[in-house]
C-alpha cells in the first residue's frame, strides 16, 4: 500500500464502530488508536497492519487532560509531517439505566464526564493539528467527528445518568461546528439509534430479523461519506438505524 | 458502458441539484426525468447518453395524479423488466416571500401543492414500483428520496406561503419512513441549507468567499451515499450547508 | 355581569375544547363563536348567554375566504367599536388513518385545508384586527392561538393524510409569531398530546385510570394564561397532555 | 395572611426571576430559598415576611450533596407536617462565553456542574418529598421545574462551556417528566429565551424599546400557571421571550 499522507486518530476503539471506522480511514490515512488500555485497540492495530495498512494505539484516558495531550504528542512525534486529517471521538460512555432515586451524583459525574468532557478534552487536544491541517490542501477537509445516540436526542425513564451526558456532547458538537465550520474544521455528531451489531450483541433480539441490527462497517462507510464532503457542502448532524427500528 | 440493472427516476431536474442527482444515478442505473417541461430536461438527458449513460425524460406535472401516474407507465413500458431502485422527489416549490398580508390563500394553495401533495402523489405512484423492487434484490435498497430545505424546519416572517408546504412535505417523508422502513423502502429526507451554485445564483453573494455556496455535485454524493446504505444502517434525515453558512 | 370591552373569535367550538375556551374567554371578553353549522355553536352560545355572559355564532366555512371574510364582517357590524382582543384557531382537521397507499390524494388536500389552510384564512382575516387592537390599549395583548397536536411535531405510519397539515399548520403560526411578535400580536402553538376528555371519547381506554385523558377546561385555563402574559413575556410553544401520556 | 397548608422551595434566588417567582408561590405555600450565601436569599426573604407572607432561607450549594441533604432536612424540621408542593430549581450556571481554544477543561466541568450536577443533587432532594406530597391531595399537583435557557436547545460558538450544561439539564428533566409523571409529579422545563430585567440588565440594550427585556413577574406568572395545571393536562416545556426578540 502507498505511504499515507495524512493521519486520523480514532478515540473508542473497541471491537465494533470503533474498529469499523479505523479500517475504513485506513484506506487512506495512518490511523491512530486511543483507548484506555492496549487490550482495547491491539487486535485492531494489528488487522490494520497485517492487512498492510498503518495503525498505532496510544493509551490514553479521555477523561484526563494530561493523558489526552501526551498521545497527541505521541502522535506527532510519530508522524511529525502530517496533517491530522480526521479526529473522531467513539468513546461509548458509561451507561447507567436504573430508577433515578437509584442512582448517585457520582454515576451521574461518570456519565457526564465520559460523554461530554471527554469530548471537550479531546476536541481541544484536536483542533488546533486539525486547524492546522486546514493550510495543508488535504485530500477532503479535516474533520471531526462525535458519535451520538438516541439518548442525545430524547431523555427517557431510567435515563438521568445517561442522556444528559449525550445532550452535553451532542451541544458541544453543535457548537463547535458553528465556531471552526467557518475556519474550515468539519464538525459532525452522528446519531447511532439502535442495537450495533457486535459480538456482545450477537445473542441479543433473538425474534426480529437477522439483519435488524446495525452495522459497524455501514456506520463505518457513513463516517466516510461525511468526511468527504467537499467543505461546500457538509453534513453536521445525521441518523443512523436499522430499517426495523420504531422511533 | 453496461447495460443498467434498474430505474431511477428523478421528479424536478432544471439545472443545478436535480441535473447532478440523475448524472450520479445514471452510473448505474437508467434514469427517468420528470419534469413539466421538455425544455427543462431534455439538456439533462443529451449530457448523460452523450456521456454514454442512459436517460430519457416525460412531462408530467406532480401536482396532477393523471399525468405522474401516465409517466410512470411509459416509465414500466420503457423499461418493463426494470427494478425501481430510486425515487427522488427534487421540485423546488414555489417560493412565496412577501409580508403576510399581502399574500393571498391562492399561493398558499400553489405552495403547499408543489412541495407537499406533489410529493404524495410522486410517492403514490413510486411506492408500488419500489415495493416489488425489494423482492429483486436489487444492488442497493430502494430509495425514496425528498429534497427538503431549512424551511421545513423552522418557519420565518414573510414565509407563511413557502414554509408550510415544506413541513408539510417532511411529514410525509417522516410517515413514509416509519411505514415502509420495515417494509424495505429507504425513505430520507435531506436537508439543503443555502444558496446552491447554479447559474442562477452566479452573480449572488458576491462579497462572500467564492466556495460558499453549495455544489450540485457534492449534493448528488450525498444522495448516492444514502442510496448505498445497506437497510441495517440507515438514514432519514440529514443537514446540508456550506462551512460558511450561519445556522 | 359588566359590559365586555373587548371581543374573541374562536373557530371551531364543538363540545369539548372549542366551548371550553369560548366559556373562559367569556369571563371578560364577548365571544364570537365561528363553525360550519349552527349547531355546532349553539349550545355553547347559550350555555354563554344563560350564565349572564355575551356569545354569538355565525357560520362560517374556514377553508372558504369569502365566508370567513362575511363572518368577520358580522362581527365587526355586531361589535363596532370593540377591539378584538384574541383569535383562536381550534378546527380540528380531518382525520384519516389508513394504509399510505390506500389513502387518496383527496384525502390529503383535505387533511391539508382543513388545518393549514383554514389556519391561513383565518389568520389573514383576523390580523387586521388584531393589529388595530394593539394600539387600543387592550387589557391583555391581542392574541393569535392556534391549536396543535402531537401530528404537528412528528408523523407516523398512516398518517399521511393527516400530520402533513398540522406540521404545515405549526409552520405557519412560527411565522406569524416572528412576522407580527414585534408588532404587538402575541402569536402561539398550543400542542395537545393525548386524548380529550369529551362525550366522544367517555368510552375510551377503560382500563386507563379515570383521570387519563385531558380536561378541556384546564386546556381552557393554559390559553388563558398565555393570553394574560404581558408582551415582555411570550410563549410561542406549549405541550400539554396526561400526567400518564407515553412520549 | 392564613397559615400556610404546604411548603415550595426554590433554588437560586438572587434578584430578578429566582426572587419573582419566590414571591408568587408565596401566596399560597410558606417558601424556602436556597442559595449558597445567606447575602442572596436575605432580602427576598424579609421581603416576603414583611408583606405578611412566610419565607425561610437556608444556605446551601447545589452542587454539593450533603450540603442540599442538610437544607432539606432544615426544611422539613421547620415544617414537619407540611408536603412539598413545589422544588424549583432556579440556578443561573456559571456563564463562559469564550474562543473555545481558551476555555479549560476545569470551566467545562463547572458549567456542567452549576446546571446539571446541581439540578440532579437537588432532584434527587426533592422527589422524595414531593411523592409524599402526591398522596396528600394538595391544591395543586407537586411540581419540579426547571429554569432553562436557549443554550438548552442550541449550541451556538464560543459557548461551549456553557450550553452543554444546560442540555444536560433539559435532558435530565425530560427523563424525569417521564418518570415521575405517572407517579404524579408534574415536571417542566421552562425556556427563558432572551434578556431578564434585572438591576443588572438596567442599562443594557439602551435602544431597544423599553419593554424589551423578560419581566421576573410575569416568568412568575407563567410558572405559576403550570404549577396550577392538574394532572389531566401537564405541560413539560415552555418557552418564554419578549416580543421582539428574533428566534
Amino acid at each position: 500500500m502507498a505511504a499515507k499522507q495524512a493521519v486520523a486518530v480514532i478515540a473508542g476503539v473497541g471491537p465494533g464502530t470503533g474498529a469499523a471506522i479505523a479500517k475504513k480511514f485506513a484506506s487512506l490515512y495512518d490511523v491512530v488508536l486511543l483507548a484506555r488500555t492496549p487490550a482495547s485497540y491491539e487486535s485492531t492495530a494489528k488487522e490494520i497492519n497485517d492487512a498492510g495498512g498503518s495503525a498505532i494505539g496510544f493509551s490514553a484516558d479521555v477523561q484526563d487532560e494530561a493523558s489526552v495531550k501526551n498521545a497527541f504528542e505521541e502522535m506527532t512525534k510519530k508522524f511529525p509531517e502530517k496533517p491530522l486529517a480526521a479526529a473522531i471521538f467513539n468513546v461509548g460512555g458509561a451507561f447507567y439505566r436504573k430508577p433515578f432515586l437509584e442512582l448517585d451524583s457520582q454515576m451521574f459525574k461518570t456519565g457526564f464526564e465520559t460523554s461530554a468532557l471527554g469530548a471537550f478534552i479531546f476536541a481541544q487536544a484536536a483542533i488546533p493539528h486539525l486547524l492546522k491541517a486546514v493550510d495543508q490542501s488535504p485530500a477532503h477537509p479535516p474533520s471531526l467527528f462525535f458519535t451520538g445516540a438516541t439518548a442525545a436526542l430524547k431523555g427517557g425513564p431510567q435515563m438521568e445518568c445517561f442522556s444528559p451526558g449525550k445532550f452535553a456532547q451532542r451541544s458541544l458538537s453543535q457548537s463547535l461546528a458553528k465556531e471552526f465550520g467557518p475556519a474550515g474544521i468539519h464538525v459532525s455528531h452522528l446519531v447511532v439509534d439502535g442495537l450495533i451489531d457486535t459480538k456482545k450483541t450477537k445473542g441479543w433480539m433473538k425474534d426480529a430479523p437477522e439483519d435488524s441490527k446495525i452495522s459497524p462497517d455501514a456506520i463505518a462507510e457513513t463516517y466516510w461519506a461525511l468526511h468527504q464532503q467537499p467543505r461546500t457542502t457538509w453534513t453536521w448532524e445525521i441518523d443512523i438505524r436499522p430499517y426495523v427500528e420504531k422511533w
